[in-house]
């Protein structure tokens, strides 16, 4: 991806970030389905002669791009998920453009969710819902597809079952060992797809957004436990480990996953003055916090991978 | 509340902002209860020496203010609804300091939802919804109550079922007539109780928690229109009308109730070039912006109010 | 401004927000000038109808306003403060339909400044700052004007002459009283203008300009005191009060001035285990945190006005 | 760096993300300087029991990370360089614990700038500016030395000498071409130095912080060109590459460059109506709009690098 250019070494790419696209669609039965999307191209493709010689001719505009996104959501007459676009989006760029060897199209989808009233769905109502559905394909020239998808924004916390003990003790260490604490965080997850061209992948219109839907199963199940016990973690990188690996032995095609899991810390809350105590901790009152947290971060896959 | 001082009128309030305190209650069945609440202490007190005369014998610390909430929130040995924690706040401080006269507490509370794994609740688990419940409390050491609930970021969307029409059209105007849209908007309501003292307020802890849900589910059903059929939306103002009088035929402790409800545009996209159409909207393409957007905002009180 | 309608008393306006518009002037010379304003238009007007019987018939469209901040931008054939060209906008509003009484502008100025290299202004470099200058204006079908100026996120730190003692201490106080810490806030202020109508305000064209840059220079003088001593502080109020006296002293058309000065803190840092101090404050090492924040706010003015 | 656990690879790191140190020294004759950095620290060390085995008996807490900021900031005696920071703290993690072999330091510093009243510079005050320094420090046991510095919101905006034409033209294609527009962007650079051992860095205190400074000249004065001529920008990639290129001749110690330039577009504004037109565009009146934007990006390196 290199070029060799007046001495040095030259990488660029270029696209178009943040073009959003809302797109409904209506059944015969006059149910409304409606996904809002905001994606970002990125291509790396031969136009060097546009950084070095100011000449353009090589050049697909970033305003041409936006306008693709509108086209192939239009040529989408059935709903699909937002990898399936995602995929679309990636070929298109490398199959017209003789130019483009890679195209990398990230999405985010925000979670509008269809209302509920009185427990009946509504027919053309939605709501937003908090955390969501990401995408990152990068199609090559050849059909090469790496497929990622993804969490951002799924906020948990548990009240109990919590502790961390026994970690190193220097003259810098001050925070006591404990076996009960809450525990939260916001997981951001990635996981990677073993398809690995864009012919295989499978048919099934909605089929990523049903996996979507099972990884986000995993990781909220393997983090609290029975709804009844729950389960002990005894620190975070012990239960983010568990929740990778549990995404990996239940979901087939998925060859990677990656979790950054921010310790959101919750202080017990100990006040007082010389003369009297004011708050006593007993774990009820918390100061929470995220100015500093914790990062924690892994991958797990099947094969080696570089994070 | 404003004095005269140096030939000019002076007004000034002080507090603490940005106060975090999580709270957790834990049942003899082992079953926990949480709230996270961000808490805002403004206080109007006779403290004008600190402006002036460099004089800060009554002033109440900041810090002691802050100190004050972990107390209180300590205090609080049974789950209570954010309406209630916040008046014993204002409460504590008009009549613990002489020199206040007037305290103004206002909350967010973090939408912890517990969590159902299979349909079952979890003991300790919780996780991040999205629109969050307010309150703004307002206490006169006379113990004259000011109390009003909100809602804050709860987008709501529908596909069909709105239109704008008949407007005026002058020499600025482009906008075209339609009855088919899709209509947008992330509601920001507040509701006045009638609730005028502290001595009167309904002894039920959760009382306002309640009644927060039955706002927010008269502003949804409004919005929206049953599950098949909807309600058509001739204009923003026409349901944000709807929904305002329906909270208030519906709940009869509410004496004022106001709405922002910003239109968030979904343009229909329509691309050309010189020599081709390249999208043609047909109810389709959407493109989601909110920069810029409508704001439309209306109150509607039982008695005269001020907006 | 309010309606009896259903039995209730009704309040609303509507109108449009965050309409963006840059504008760029060329001199003969060939040197540039450029703003960038953030507009937000709200109208007061007869137009219930469209709220309680679906006539849309005396609704301005909000499209058709964002339509004529850009036909207003063009008609500013000269540079002109963001005072004024508000002014302009409002104005038109009233005037050209016959159902709006009250005109709201309020715009954010980008903070482009002019670039310099090696001391040379450059004739059409620009560069973004950091603290914004804002305007409210409210104009009547009358003429009668209320013109409201303000600064944002004017960030000031001082790292000494700043105490606070003599403070009320009791069961709930911690903090210990100093002479001797750092002392940081964000500025926000406003402040209204003694011109009452459109007809009287001054006729440079960048007058309010010149206004907003003498504020500032009060403003920032006050908080420090001079280069080499500079001023205790003894408390924020303390010094708020300094610098909005200083401002209706120096300034002869201002009325009023309203400041919010959040005590950003800067906490000691002090650190010890069980077993020995690791670190020990000297006046050297500070924790800075915006949450919880002390919040101060006051407004002085010449006449008896509301906060 | 990966494990092979449960026939699975893995990789992690840990660490404490946005922790805040203020530091002020105080010189002889009372003049202060003063630096506010927010450090995320994240490590690579041999504690892979903690994750699959429950045991943190090789885990550094990053409770202790955070402390040793403060430790660290603490020894700093005298006034230093972000980057010499980032040095000593990831320094000190890989040769204070035996299980830490690469320590990852980010330092992000709060552009705190010196006051001057009346062209005197102030001796204890500050005020925030804009654009933010930033640099990430890699170091291994060893000593090697990975070292990277740059900036963050560097907003620049030229009013002309700027165009796009000669693009490739396709039935996506609308974009017209043309020799006049605005060039606005919001530049993120970052740059590594060739210093590849903590042993062989500049021993001057504040040399990195200058070399910040001459950066930030090149990049700036390439971007606008000579005050009164300007220099024309037939593209952002062309001129992103002259940047580039001009840091890498300029400034010896720095091997490879890397920028991020998205093109905030300023939109000409043309509106009209069926029967008339609005606004048209001269070179005026423009709707600045940064979503979507252009994005482009390259790296330019003496070597042969990673982008």
């Amino acid at each position: 991806m290199a070029d060799a250019i007046d001495g040095f070494n030259f990488e660029q790419r270029h696209g178009k970030a943040r073009v959003r696209v809302g797109r409904a669609w209506r059944n015969d039965d006059g149910r409304y389905f409606f996904v809002e999307w905001n994606v970002s191209i990125s291509l790396l493709s031969d136009c060097v002669a546009a950084y070095v010689r100011d000449d353009n001719s090589d050049v697909v505009a970033t305003d041409t791009m936006k306008n693709t996104v509108y086209v192939k959501a239009k040529e989408c007459t059935q709903q699909l998920s937002v990898e399936d676009f995602a995929i679309e989006l990636a070929k298109h760029f490398t199959s017209f453009y003789q130019q483009v060897h890679t195209a990398i199209v990230k999405i985010v989808e925000k979670p509008w969710e269809r209302v509920s009233l009185e427990g009946e769905q509504h027919n053309h109502g939605f709501k937003l819902g908090s955390e969501k559905h990401t995408t990152e394909v990068i199609v090559k020239k050849s059909g090469a597809l790496r497929l990622t998808s993804g969490i951002e924004g799924l906020a948990l916390l548990k009240t109990t079952k919590s502790g961390f003990e026994g970690f190193i003790r220097d003259k810098y260490t001050v925070l006591p060992e404990t076996r009960e604490r809450i525990l939260a965080t916001e997981v951001t997850a990635s996981w990677r797809y073993s398809y690995e061209s864009v012919l295989t992948i499978p048919r099934k219109p909605l089929y990523f957004t049903e996996r979507y839907l099972d990884v986000k199963k995993v990781l909220v199940e393997t983090f609290f436990g029975t709804p009844k016990e729950g389960v002990y973690s005894p620190s975070v990188q012990s239960t983010l480990y568990d929740m990778a690996k549990t995404v990996l032995i239940r979901l087939s095609d998925i060859s990677s996953v990656q979790l950054k899991m921010p310790n959101l810390h919750f202080l017990p809350v100990n006040l007082s003055s010389k003369d009297n105590t004011i708050v006593k901790f007993d774990d009820d009152v918390y100061l929470p916090t995220d100015e500093p947290h914790g990062s924690i971060e892994a991958s797990l896959s099947r094969f080696w991978s570089k994070m």
